[in-house]
């Protein structure tokens, strides 16, 4: 009997399925030194497409001058195959961009402000009440697009340069953002200030004010509370997870973060759980095994050297013949 | 309002207080490759010793010849300055450690076996009928000298040869040392083989068989999950926790296996959780701080490269004049 088949298994509880949004492709790739040419980059969504995804963050349609890195959205999204049942977004930053995205038929466009002004006017170089008007503004033409769209809020569970940020001005950008036609919100530990029941709190809340509205939640590993973080999560009843392979992204305002949560350690953690993700480990295992080519530098991914729990190893030489005759 | 504070928070409920076993100068020390010279641990010791820990665990009693980095277990047991309200334990592999540890007056000993029969063999070179009897006989004459035991049980969320281990078999071993008068047991995921609702199950099941006897958990974050486990084993209402400050240790046994969970990230976790433990976090990464120089080599410390969740950082300088004149 494995002790997570106890019925003792049932002190920790939550949704039996959940759902994995690979945004390595964006939230990674965006901040990485190098430019990964196109090709290598459709090669790379076309594998991670092959995993078993929900979604895959394939690009964003910013200017080429901010982020040279994405500057061939448009090529990737038109040459990466689309696989049936993943569904692909792209991030958004202003209505330009909405119309760059929208000529290149996403199945999602995903928006993004911050929760507290300083890091939205660092971030955005915007106001927090500009941000809001635009991204109300773009929701109402997405939706006359027929595209359906996810706000992604940055530093809601604290922020690098503010500190603590208040959950109820959290809930009233949500809730302004849901009333207006939004389809999903994600509540994003940008720099990874999040702790596990502050995680619980506010996605019960989220969800008790706004039940029709998708909730993900995006973690970072900063200070090494991610999976705790996305079991406190899924304890709330949270079933949308985004995750970066290899651990890619962070954020440039925040001295010392680190990157995403690895989606493989999510995965691999929700595999052992009994929690259905629907990612196939061994074919993301393969897809992250390729990445410190594609980005040029090592990767820390504690999975990929570690390996799944289950595999195991030889025993040392030795011990046949210490033990000999022994029981 | 701080998302902690409300109602919601009581999804993820465990014990108001927990106890922190520091184990780097014995767990973490015994397998870096440089010896550390005496004075410098006792130095290291002495500033842990200043921390706030519930027990330090100071050395290992064995042979000089299988751990020399350990050799000096007598001279750092003299030498360093025992801080009242801190229990100083030393593990103890045989009789003639055992001898060896009561001649240094240690508050506690701490013995160990593996649940799984290849590991003990691989690890302790004994069967583990051998080591179980060896191990009663220790708690005897440690119970004779008026000694409490703590007994470690490696391997028992999985073991890097076997794989699985069966929960039955953990119990059974912890019975049999609680009943022959162990204080205490340590259940150990010595390579990180532990998921989270495995944890709380184990620990639930272990807290219901044997109430009256101290449970501590022993996490290792070779797969990502360290402090996922330790909040779980926390909901399942553990109040002791064995970590390594820096995140040293690991296990010779298990490629790719990483170290103990740093006691810094757990520490501010629970800080952050508002869960005490005693342990005042800015000195324990005052130590940490000077880690690098005592086994001369990079740490991969997460929290002292981003600090604590709160330490905010300096808004860009042009932020200002960007938005000068705006709300």
């Amino acid at each position: 009997m494995s002790a997570a088949a106890s019925p003792a298994a049932t002190l920790l509880r939550g949704p039996a399925r959940v759902e994995i949004n690979e945004v390595a492709p964006r939230d990674g790739l965006q901040i990485e030194p190098v430019v990964v040419p196109t090709e290598a980059k459709v090669a790379f969504v076309d594998a991670l497409s092959a995993c078993g995804f929900a979604r895959i963050e394939a690009t964003s349609f910013t200017s080429a001058r901010a982020i040279p890195a994405l500057a061939d959205a448009e090529a990737l999204m038109h040459r990466m195959r689309r696989q049936p049942g993943v569904r692909y977004t792209a991030l958004v930053p202003n209505l330009r961009g909405l119309e760059r995205a929208l000529s290149c038929r996403p199945d999602e466009v995903n928006l993004v402000m911050s929760a507290s002004e300083t890091h939205n006017r660092a971030n955005l170089r915007m106001t927090r009440a500009q941000s809001r008007q635009q991204l109300l503004a773009m929701i109402a033409e997405a939706g006359a697009a027929g595209v359906p769209v996810n706000v992604s809020l940055s530093t809601v569970f604290g922020c690098p340069f503010e500190g603590e940020v208040d959950s109820a001005e959290v809930m009233a950008l949500a809730s302004a953002f849901a009333d207006a036609g939004a389809a999903g919100i994600t509540l994003c530990d940008t720099t990874g200030m999040a702790y596990p029941n502050q995680v619980a709190a506010l996605c019960q809340a989220f969800q008790a004010a706004l039940p029709g509205t998708g909730l993900t939640i995006h973690l970072h590993n900063t200070r090494g509370m991610g999976l705790a973080n996305a079991v406190a999560a899924w304890q709330a009843g949270v079933t949308r997870f985004d995750a970066a392979a290899g651990g890619l992204g962070g954020c440039p305002y925040a001295p010392g973060a680190s990157g995403n949560v690895s989606t493989e350690d999510l995965v691999h953690m929700f595999d052992c759980m009994g929690v259905q993700t629907g990612v196939e480990l061994g074919a993301l295992l393969d897809v992250v095994a390729g990445m410190p080519e594609l980005v040029g530098r090592d990767l820390q991914s504690q999975l990929l050297s570690a390996g799944p729990r289950l595999r195991t190893h030889q025993a040392p030489a030795w011990l046949a013949e210490h033990f000999a005759g022994q029981a």
